[in-house]
């Protein structure tokens, strides 16, 4: 799907400098980064690829051409509490445009993660929430959070207003400088907005009213009627997408418009999340380039993929599995080994038992494995220049399952072998 | 290539206890080792994907069917001097059979190594090493080396023959307590078997005469023939395979046949690397259960390719670049927008200019891109319900790359225009 929409492959080194990763998330990031030193240097795990891409464009912006699209998939680190659908070590498969501020970036960012969930066998579990930072400042601004520590304050209660009473985080608010009482009949009317089930285009008119006159908070409704118009063009349904004014997502980087992806029935928090984060790679020493991106969370994907039945981890199970007739004798040992290697050369996925044991043993192996078929040939076999294929697929019968009664097992030619499988698993 | 021989995929995290990864691979090992504190847990990043292997297996056994095949592909660490082909992160693509001491196993691994390498197109430009720990050990014997350390320095010394200097060599097997002439006479004499020209089975034969009556020796020497016949049922021709007497292997964890492929006019080190590891699983915890395997050094290996010409890395470029005839105008973007919606649901790699430029810009960043096709629509295609299509792709004329001058643009009606383009791109 990346390369789909264009985007290339860059793959940075999941050990960082621990200079580049600190104080790019924030307080709480800065907490989760494994960090550490060996002999002289000071490094750290990567908890994202954004820091780490924003390092690389800084670092090599005459290697790359602006625009650029590029994509990772990994694994990142936090040093978090585990719970479900949440890791130390998870997969983000990120994509990101650097080079751009128009809005049509942020739209294309929300119409892939959109395409790719249709894809992927979605139809109306998931809607992207998508808001703004600077209508969130110039938002706090109105109600009075002044310096960048009150903002923070605001923007980090609005967003866990689904989560935390609301009575701790009015104190958290208060603890901060911001009036409590104004802080709680703003948030009062901003759920309202959000909670009514009137259309995205109609969510910023009512924030307009509700905070107008302030420049910042103008700027970031502006920016997000443009992505709702492009996102039709995109030809993403309204309803796959939301407004949401209590969105501010954790990382301190981001600048302008932050999306996340929501899958409600499932349970187990956003299976993609992002933003754009225009400062980033000035501060990594390069200079002012504007970028957006997002990522998928891989685990939580597969996660939910699961728990709504969409989709099943599958496996790529062994096709055949062959037998020794007796794993003391060298040459029939070597006689399996010649006709793995034949059916391993003619494509088929195979198995050769490796070990010691009876081939009723063996057998159980290849059974336990999900092999289809096994293959096997004794002393007689050899002399008749033939093979035993035994079928080892199971039925249904009465909710119980039994072994395929029928051609259970027969002898083939040897030199048939090959082709004699190929058809059957065909 | 490892599900075709019926290995299936475990993937492993990138941190592991330090307790888990320390002492497993010996002091030089131990020393490369990314180790750190985080919380109260005293972890480090893996430096290769057998010892976690064999700590999930003790962990974790009554999940698995033995005998257990499994492949891992991923990163692997070591805080070693950064060279040609040798990288602090680097990626190991590992196979490993778990249960089972029989010979035949370690032939498999060195047939899974011969087989990929000759499907990735190598032919007689690769030899894969073998040799054997109990045979060294036992050889080590011989020649007066009676503690594990004494036994070390041998090791070490014949395997850094082809690097350091006789005279060095001699002197840390003296420190050892090894008698420096016995070592360095029957030194003498196995480098003389080593690069006489003679057939494999001849070589074992040959050391078997230099170093009998010792039991080690004897049942190294008998695996090395076993592993000789077998490999020949798997169809490995005699000349990519090398029994060497000087490879020793710098892990401390191997206990029997161990392995090395070389690509010598490369010059970048082998390109695999392995052996037996009987014990791994029971020092980390488990019951007894004997292993081997082996893995792939993936930037090696794709810089020998490289380097011999057999392979160059491939990109998957972008097809179709589609630009916006104004980028101040909202409806061209939006235009540009339903254009690449369009030709990416139909399949095809699509890039969308994003961002501030003329329409001369864009096609410059288009060429950059390696797309060989552009699409735009201004006003009056827009009016005519069409679009133009560019031909981007050079040829070569006089020895310079220069535009195809043929059909170089050209208006296609807009409905046609993904069936086109699919037809041009085919």
């Amino acid at each position: 799907m990346f390369e789909l929409f264009g985007f290339e492959p860059l793959e940075t080194p999941i050990i960082e400098l621990k200079e580049t990763l600190f104080g790019k998330g924030g307080d709480e990031t800065n907490r989760l980064i494994y960090a550490f030193s060996k002999g002289p240097d000071d490094i750290g795990l990567r908890f994202d690829h954004t820091v780490p891409l924003a390092r690389v464009v800084a670092q090599h912006l005459g290697e790359i051409t602006i625009p650029y699209r590029r994509y990772a998939i990994g694994p990142v680190f936090r040093a978090d509490k585990p719970q479900k659908g949440r890791y130390r070590q998870f997969w983000q498969c990120d994509f990101d445009m650097v080079g751009t501020r128009s809005p049509v970036a942020d739209a294309e960012v929300i119409a892939l993660s959109y395409t790719t969930l249709t894809r992927l066998g979605f139809t109306d579990q998931f809607v992207t929430d998508v808001f703004d930072r600077r209508a969130l400042n110039g938002m706090a601004q109105v109600i009075g959070a002044l310096t960048k520590e009150q903002s923070f304050a605001v923007l980090r209660g609005w967003d866990k207003l689904a989560k935390v009473p609301r009575e701790k985080i009015g104190a958290e608010v208060e603890v901060a400088g911001v009036d409590r009482e104004v802080f709680n009949r703003y948030t009062d009317e901003l759920l309202a907005i959000a909670n009514s089930s009137v259309a995205n285009d109609r969510v910023i008119d009512c924030l307009a009213e509700l905070f107008p006159n302030n420049q910042l908070a103008t700027e970031g409704f502006q920016g997000l009627r443009e992505i709702l118009r492009y996102l039709a063009a995109y030809g993403v349904p309204e309803k796959r997408v939301r407004i949401n004014p209590t969105l501010a997502r954790g990382l301190d980087y981001y600048t302008g418009p932050i999306f996340e992806t929501v899958v409600e029935e499932a349970g187990v928090g956003s299976v993609t999340g992002g933003g754009r984060f225009d400062n980033l790679i000035e501060d990594l020493g390069g200079p002012s380039i504007p970028a957006t991106g997002s990522s998928f969370g891989l685990e939580r994907l597969v996660e939910v993929l699961r728990i709504l039945n969409i989709a099943q981890p599958e496996k790529t199970p062994v096709q055949v599995f062959v037998a020794s007739f007796d794993t003391r004798s060298t040459e029939l040992v070597e006689h399996a080994v010649t006709i793995a290697t034949e059916l391993r050369h003619s494509g088929i996925r195979t198995e050769l038992f490796m070990g010691e044991g009876t081939l009723g043993k063996q057998l159980q192996v290849a059974d336990r494995r999900g092999a289809p078929y096994a293959v096997f040939a004794g002393p007689d076999e050899m002399a008749q220049k033939a093979v035993v294929i035994k079928n080892l697929r199971t039925e249904l019968v009465n909710g119980d399952k039994v072994k395929m009664k029928t051609a259970n097992q027969r002898l083939v030619p040897r030199r048939e072998l090959a082709a004699e499988l190929r058809r059957l698993i065909a």
